[in-house]
């Protein structure tokens, strides 16, 4: 698979939803495949809160790409045919422009000045990129989760530049107690002692440990409930290898190892700005009517929800499908087993590779 | 109605669960109206997670009862009918022995020394309780929650003391999910910079900021989806009453608010022993069957689940009542609607009070 990376510069900047600006900005990119002639293969990835632009193969420094079981020659985002492109969002802390980068107007770490960000922008970043690239449309915008939420706002944004669109384990909108939830993560982060608001590299320290039990909240919700209880149960965790002595339950120090994990590379900032681009995207908009929302898109809808997913159950992706019927767009919308809870959008299946396939190719 | 609140001292002590002793041990104890002269009316109450001794009517220290709505004259538990008994259970923070308690042997603060206590230790210094009111059978117990489990230890433990249990909300023991949830709760309060391994009260600090960050989390699990998007939905704060300037939405500013006051009142290690106890409780036991475990109960149970809660969902009920039934054990499950989720079996519904009052009467 051909597979190239790299750093684009956007010098003209971005106006952001929030009304502040980036004068300059970084998008770091990855690209599987070739564009073909008529340049009518494009496939964007839209990646989601904690994935990056190394979407498939292996690389050393990042190792398996978060959709290399989807992505890849053959596969059901077939790279052998499709030319795919999927970038680091900014606010994130994978190599565009994010929190931890460098100011261009200040010469210093943006820290807590990064501005916040919103799943319009992506939206809009990913266009100057595609305009970049010289490509004229996307055959097939993807992504679960968040990233379902950025190939809806694609579908919206830009009806005439794309003509599918894959909204898998997503919401038109987070609902309460999705809010809830980040809000609690956002609140461990912001009370580390050392957070400084937000200023911490300043200082050099990093708020591990409010990351650290954010994560854990988090991985608590993209677990299926059930799958947890087989995988785990009430099992006790023996004491040789139990990462915190405090720990009991297998549970336990199964979320202690993939928290202290992840504290040790994320960005805290960064925490903080996806989880309030998340809450904060209503594809309803200000008219809080998904309805009219959805009535310019001319993109064929691929909407999958997962049974064992409680972030954004399957009648999140109905709600969709709802809005999309009344606006007589064309549309599937299926639900599917998925052991993996919200997570299940990442793995591959024979049934979930099949539909995106023939979605694909139809 | 009649109400008398003391301190009782028990200098011979008790041996817990987990091989630790407590060499003596008060309880903080609340009665209300009075043992009839057969010894037939008694009741005791279980707290749940952060309830306490204070069940009913208002004082002006702890304000209204945590089941004021259920407990009182002509209510459901009829205080002019009943002698009813509530105590704070061992481990907590309102007055019986727990870790802001002074360790007669030590002279100084229990802090991180408090033992961790269990379930079953909760139903026995009851059953001491119990012994020294002279009071010869309880004719119910009841509890919702972590209260439930106590009400259902009681019929498995002391099936000669108790003719009805009343198990509301709650579980044979927790789920996976459950557990996970408490560590997360846990795990933001022992890196709380204040903790000291438990040893705050030394230093004269208090982790504020775990707790805080914990009972945000707890809140969300207590309260029913529906009713929080119904409440708050994703209505905005307006800035003049912001809590925390970072707040963006209703929900996340009333999470706040409550995590806040709990903060000023909990105590970390009680917090950290309670749910260690929650987690722990299996009524199942050491064989790993709850229907051999419920082998000997004699009382009748009621077990009531809501709808609305997703803690100890309805199916955690009917685990007990087909062991029950299994048992032949006289038993009725009864699932409500409950706006308030797991939090449902505090309030008052004229379904839920006529449930309850019929089942003690009968």
């Amino acid at each position: 698979m051909k597979s190239i990376t790299k750093l684009i510069n956007f010098t003209k900047g971005i106006a952001l939803e929030s009304g502040k600006r980036l004068d300059s900005f970084d998008l770091m990119v990855e690209t599987y495949g070739e564009l073909n002639e008529s340049k009518t293969n494009a496939i964007l990835l839209c990646h989601a809160f904690s994935g990056d632009h190394h979407a498939a193969g292996k690389n050393e420094d990042q190792g398996i790409g978060w959709w290399d079981q989807i992505v890849g020659p053959s596969k059901a985002i077939d790279t052998d045919e499709y030319y795919v492109v999927c970038c680091n969002n900014i606010g994130g802390c994978s190599g565009s422009s994010g929190p931890t980068s460098i100011n261009p107007n200040t010469k210093k770490v943006y820290g807590s000045d990064f501005p916040i960000v919103s799943v319009s922008d992506w939206v809009n970043t990913q266009k100057m990129l595609m305009d970049k690239l010289n490509i004229p449309y996307w055959h097939f915008v993807a992504g679960g989760s968040l990233g379902g939420m950025q190939a809806l706002q694609w579908s919206i944004a830009y009806p005439d530049k794309i003509k599918k669109a894959g909204i898998f384990a997503a919401a038109a909108k987070s609902s309460t107690q999705n809010i809830a939830m980040n809000e609690v993560a956002r609140e461990s982060i912001r009370k580390d002692k050392n957070f400084h608001n937000g200023n911490y590299i300043e200082q050099n320290v990093i708020p591990k440990n409010g990351i650290k039990t954010a994560r854990m909240l988090g991985h608590i919700t993209y677990l299926s409930e059930k799958h947890m209880d087989l995988r785990f149960g009430r099992k006790f965790q023996d004491d040789a290898s139990k990462i915190d002595k405090e720990v009991d339950f297998e549970v336990e120090n199964y979320l202690q190892y993939k928290g202290e994990k992840f504290s040790e590379s994320f960005d805290a900032n960064s925490y903080i700005i996806m989880t309030k681009a998340m809450d904060g995207y209503d594809a309803a908009g200000k008219e809080d009517s998904l309805d009219e929302a959805l009535k310019e898109i001319r993109a064929e809808l691929l909407i999958v929800g997962f049974y064992s997913d409680w972030l954004y159950p399957p009648e999140r992706g109905k709600e969709i499908q709802i809005a999309a019927i009344n606006n007589n767009i064309k549309s599937s919308y299926v639900v599917l087993d998925g052991e993996h809870g919200h997570d299940s959008f990442l793995f591959h299946s024979e049934q979930y590779s099949k539909i995106i396939k023939k979605f694909i190719q139809s």
